[in-house]
């Protein structure tokens, strides 16, 4: 806003000085919209049939009706916007539930992965020594021997 | 809102009778408040010596004013609506791909689980087949026969 400036407005076919700390945008904004009530209202018969202090009087109450309605507006806005303010707070409250969720899920994800790892190396292991357990098995010392020795026993009867 | 209806005013000393679609109570509302400004203006001295028009042209530019004053407000608050809005669906939104991601993973961590659960139960196998096959080698007829025939060879020469 301006500091305090005079501004000249035409209201109704009269001039006015304004002193104030509006902007001369803002106020002949002003003057243009009752301005444009006036010319409205003289068009009706029965406007133009009252005194000067009825027509000024219907003016106010048309101007502030609009006030009114604006007000109502806000106000219905208003009660929106709490509504919606509500809203994101919940959603904002699920989200965190969610990614906190997520987070455990994952750390516990990694742990089960390392543990599975760990089961498959295992795994491998325990299927390598068995194998060659069963290789052991199969070609060990003690049956060779067993077997040429009793060969040779057999021989040497 | 009533149907058309009369109501009687008081504004300003003089009653005025209004027809229109408005509730009585909200017509008296609005006469309420023009009165509050006209006994607010009534207490300034620059205001009581301007004549009948010029009083009234003040009246409607300061009633004009509010309403103005209150558009500014609902624009405002449209606007911080609208950002209450998009914040919501960027929120909805993220929570949304933050629940995919979590229902996505409770099937990781269950496929896992269960991938766990067959290797844990292969390693219980495969350890509980090489005790026993230990305790075969231990035990095997063939290393006893081995001993005991060795024994038998060595006691015949």
């Amino acid at each position: 806003m301006a500091g305090n400036t005079d501004t000249e407005v035409l209201i109704g076919g009269k001039v006015y000085t304004l002193t104030g700390n509006e902007s001369e945008e803002y106020l002949q904004r002003i003057a243009s919209y009752i301005n444009g009530k006036i010319s409205e209202y003289t068009k009706v018969d029965s406007f133009r049939r009252q005194g000067a202090d009825t027509q000024a009087v219907l003016l106010e109450l048309n101007i502030a009706d609009d006030y009114f309605k604006a007000r109502q507006q806000l106000e219905a806005l208003q009660d929106t916007l709490e509504q919606k303010e509500k809203e994101l707070y919940d959603v904002k409250h699920d989200l965190v539930t969610t990614q906190i969720k997520l987070k455990s899920m994952e750390d516990t994800l990694k742990e089960l992965q390392e543990e599975n790892n760990e089961n498959q190396k295992k795994i491998v292991r325990l299927e390598t020594e068995m194998g060659a357990g069963r290789r052991d098995e199969g070609n060990s010392p003690g049956n060779i021997q067993d077997i040429s020795r009793g060969g040779h026993n057999r021989r040497r009867k």
